[in-house]
């Protein structure tokens, strides 16, 4: 797969998936309709939607049913995005700007900001049990709808421990702690595993199983993944070094002016650099024990490694 | 059944619950550890435990089996303590004290106050979800586990919808706006049907769900759940005019002080009384049809229109 096929499937999933959240969350003319419109502010500002393609090119290698991915792949999207907007509260890392815009309590206020993050959250879960309840009615009692029922309740878990203390918000615990800290390699490394990575693992994970994947494949997705996610997060710190407000959307140099420690701060530049290398050079080992079934997340891998934003 | 066999139901649920929701959120020695103590810190202050005592009473009610039971009424419990926990935040209620403490965000910082309330939510999630996969662990294609996992996917999505935006955010929303203004009985009726109402039926329903009610007891008990929550929002808006902070372990008058719409300001405390009165006939009215498996949960109605806290 040359690049240019790789950005046209990138492209094609990434409409999908917006798409699809344009119709999941619709602003109501409800009493409470300052949450939709605060949920779809955050929801429907862009991004690259990383894990949700992560999630349906993983269930492209099996050959599986899309249809049955998009809602977890959504999900997901939403639960980072609900993510991103209390991590840019005042009492977080008080974030002025996000994807270029100003950030959700900079226009809905604090109040509704917490209100909007705990709503996506929810509702990550409400669609994505709409769907397994859906998958059931078919057929209500063969083993076969069991069985489909049963990964997706597995899939779910999955997400569910991403994104709870022992994955994302225990990562989120420790950055706030680290803030004006230096902290060690080892704390870095757990920090950025839990904070970044597990939502990174998490679709390609909960894809794996819904579509039905074999340990051993479950096993290198899963290594591919982490590696991608150290990849993804030395990137970033690197990007928040040398990138601008202009190519990314948000403040840069902000580590530096917070005192965080990063993996630029911590191993300088150019160190930094080289594990990035590393890291995507591990992730595309194990991709490529899947063939040519696995070129997508190869590119992917590479694609990263080379973005300015 | 007289009070005080109730009291003794009632306290035996309770401390069911309280050893359940203890052991479920253990603290853990690892660097996000702090999250884990304030998690804890709102969840074990004590409180009535109203949600999940109503989860046991009803599957008392169909004789049905505790074990499936309680995993949901402690993940609505951790549910109504997240609520609590960001209600009490300064960008919200800014309330100071709480069943008799400093509120979170006064002993853990807000930071720490949002993520602890997010955990929660999300580990009401995580629990629930477990228990569905043991469920389908004793005998996998039973079409007898299949209809049991497939009652806890429904009660789960009972609770989810309860606790979001058509539920409790939505109604949270609506008191945020509706601070210092007037509002008409029509939105106070509203906001109070989704903000308390919703996690009030909640465990009745989903526990109904799980203990396979039939349609019409799933309806009475419906409306039952619905004039309870009435009763039980008018009845906090009196408490709140008439109470103390020694009584009420919060800070009382704070409706007034906050300029807030209730009950009592909108109909005054006598006309209050009342409809107090009123609705909680109603819930008793259709407890009633159950007859004697129905005697704890009238006199809970009966418990929750004496209470002084």
């Amino acid at each position: 797969m040359n690049r240019a096929d790789f950005m046209v499937k990138y492209e094609e999933w990434l409409e999908l998936v917006n798409k699809e959240l344009d119709r999941l969350v619709v602003e109501k003319d409800t009493p409470e309709k300052d949450i939709y419109k605060a949920m779809r502010y955050s929801l429907m500002a862009g991004g690259k939607r990383l894990r949700p393609v992560l999630s349906l090119a993983v269930c492209d290698v099996f050959g599986g049913d899309m249809s049955d991915v998009i809602p977890f792949a959504c999900a997901i999207e939403m639960i980072h995005t609900y993510s991103l907007i209390h991590d840019d509260l005042p009492s977080m890392d008080n974030d002025d700007y996000r994807r270029g815009r100003p950030t959700n309590h900079k226009v809905f206020g604090e109040g509704k900001a917490i209100l909007a993050g705990d709503a996506l959250l929810n509702y990550a879960f409400e669609i994505m049990l709409d769907n397994v309840l859906g998958s059931s009615k078919d057929s209500e009692f063969s083993s076969e709808s069991y069985a489909k029922v049963l990964r997706k309740i597995k899939a779910m878990k999955i997400i569910a421990n991403a994104s709870g203390t022992s994955g994302m918000i225990g990562g989120q615990v420790v950055d706030l702690e680290s803030e004006g800290k230096n902290i060690g390699a080892d704390l870095l490394h757990y920090m950025h595993k839990n904070k970044t990575g597990a939502l990174i693992k998490a679709p390609v994970l909960s894809s794996a199983v819904i579509c039905g994947a074999e340990k051993d494949e479950y096993n290198n997705l899963e290594k591919y993944a982490e590696n991608l996610g150290i990849a993804f997060q030395i990137k970033d710190d690197i990007l928040d070094v040398e990138g601008s407000l202009e190519t990314m959307g948000k403040n840069c140099h902000s580590d530096a002016a917070k005192m965080k420690s990063t993996f630029v701060t911590i191993y300088g530049l150019e160190k930094s650099k080289e594990m990035l290398n590393l890291v995507t050079g591990n992730a595309i080992k194990y991709i490529e024990e899947f063939g040519e079934r696995g070129e997508f997340l190869k590119e992917l891998a590479l694609f990263l490694v080379n973005r300015n934003n």
